[in-house]
């Protein structure tokens, strides 16, 4: 077997090594915590406000360590690759991010994540935890990974959200109940062009044939709806947007997010004729795009594919949506 | 041949689609023009402030529109892929990004964006233009596309810094001369792991076999200084460090932009693990690191690689470096 063709010096080191990086790239923003890892804000979670916490397996950066600052996470735990958290990884990051109001713990639903979470919360028994799960993906029901739906893009609508929620000074309840608003308004699908090589794998995670693609991929590669000829992007884009249309009930009217995520790989020039068609397909439905995100934000390392989330936005919403943000990779 | 695998319709029209996704993400940033297609400000130049453009061939995203709005670029006109933007197309443009103080005209050293750069310059007489040229490439003096060294993510800084100071009302001698003195202070250097495919060639920029790495890619994929077996992230950042740290003279007790760029296809986890290394070794020649960037800013469309490009920091260029910017690539 080749050696695995990436900027690494060993795959056991490589997710330490980039958060040695990121933190000493970002000290204004973010602290990097060691045995066990996680990242906080750097001036820590602000007395009375409620903290928030998510994490997951490395490989979808800057998910979530880049979503890490004021308006958005107070903490972030990273896994080894495309691998959940420990729950001794977890807690110390609850118990780091709570300043006296609770802590509202971010899971997108992989079984692993959803676990984990759950016994890190009891491990940090000192702190009152609550816990969304965000399941925003059509494509599948039940996978190789998850009961029910995964969570993908969607969390950074999530955790961008629920964490202006908890800046303006909500408690505890009400951080909850928007974090599952946005859940309940958001819907995502992603399609792959290539696989993607985790490091210690060593290997691509699936075969794509160069002629085909994968409709409704997971963040790890998992399988999705189905695998069908290399098509034109405003076709692919269709069949992305239409299940999530359809299944947010979406009517003429209505405002949304439109989120364009790149998986990694794909040149931003892309992301922007795919953006393009989903509007045009939204508008076409009578619905405005009154906001837009476009760009690499839940990744599945180096994969070449995109996916397409919308949110179903109100007044409040939108309103949190735009409210300051200050993280190493979303910021206004 | 089997089809080009890309989010495209056409490769004849994916630039100009990719422009009009991009204009419709972001109307409060940009405005798109078409027939010639060029980028400006959404609310247009300041009047009295010197105008600042630039351009080259697309597939380098965000380079350059994503750096158009306020403290940074006026306009910035997209050839196609991987080529120089016509005379006709930068002429126009020069004259949108006219507020009455003059232009300054960003380009970097491509014997043809120089050419059509000089040529618009001519045809749009009535515009004061003055213009720069980028140089920071140390991995070759003459390539296939340049008399003398090649400007690629050094770019970044010069547009940054010239725009901060147009922005605080500088005239266009002395927005020039920031410029050159960001010129004078910039170096970069890159490697590649892999070619990535201009969607109307239709076939990899160039053959790179599983075992090899390009180091001193240019942006376009064109040969460097040599290949090597593949080696580690460590190793590999100080091929690229070492040259770029030598030739900018840098002496113990310097202050310096580290700026890890990635080529489009390489995950910011490895663009970190880059950074973590180069930061290293300038800290190892008692040069400070006081101001950093990583991401993804001037690609090679899906290409997998990074490069490294340090700018030495006086008082000045650091305050003008941390000046508001608000575009849709940089924001703070």
């Amino acid at each position: 077997m080749a050696a695995v063709k990436k900027l690494i010096n060993d795959p056991q080191t490589v997710v330490a090594e980039s958060l040695e990086g990121f933190g000493a790239a970002h000290p204004d923003v973010v602290a990097i915590h060691r045995d066990p890892w996680f990242v906080t804000r750097a001036g820590g979670t602000s007395a009375g406000k409620v903290g928030l916490v998510s994490g997951g397996g490395s490989g979808h950066e800057p998910l979530h360590g880049g979503f890490v600052g004021a308006g958005m996470l107070d903490a972030a735990v990273p896994g080894a690759m495309f691998t959940s958290p420990t729950p001794d990884q977890i807690a110390p990051a609850l118990q780091a991010a709570d300043a006296g109001a609770g802590v509202l713990a971010i899971v997108k639903n992989y079984t692993g994540d959803v676990l984990n979470f759950e016994m890190a919360a009891e491990l940090a028994d000192d702190v009152e935890v609550r816990t969304v799960v965000v399941n925003d993906d059509v494509a599948v029901e039940d996978s190789l990974y998850t009961a029910g739906r995964r969570g993908v893009a969607g969390t950074v609508a999530v955790e961008k959200i629920a964490g202006a929620a908890a800046e303006r000074g909500d408690d505890l309840d009400a951080v909850v109940a928007v974090a599952e608003k946005v859940i309940a308004n958001v819907r995502s699908m992603g399609v792959a062009l290539t696989a993607c090589t985790v490091p210690h794998a060593g290997k691509p995670s699936f075969d794509l044939p160069d002629d085909e693609i994968e409709i409704g991929i997971g963040i790890h590669g998992e399988p999705g709806r189905r695998r069908i000829p290399l098509a034109g992007a405003d076709e692919i884009t269709e069949l992305l947007l239409t299940p999530v249309a359809d299944d947010l009930g979406l009517t003429g009217g209505e405002k949304v997010l439109l989120f364009v995520n790149g998986m990694g790989g794909t040149p931003a020039s892309e992301l922007y004729v795919v953006y393009r068609q989903a509007r045009a397909l939204l508008e076409g439905r009578g619905v405005e795009v009154s906001r837009s995100l476009v760009g690499n934000y839940v990744t599945s390392l180096e994969m070449q594919g995109a996916s397409v989330t919308v949110l179903r936005l109100d007044d409040e919403l939108t309103a949190l949506w735009d409210a300051p943000v200050h993280t190493t990779a979303l910021r206004w």
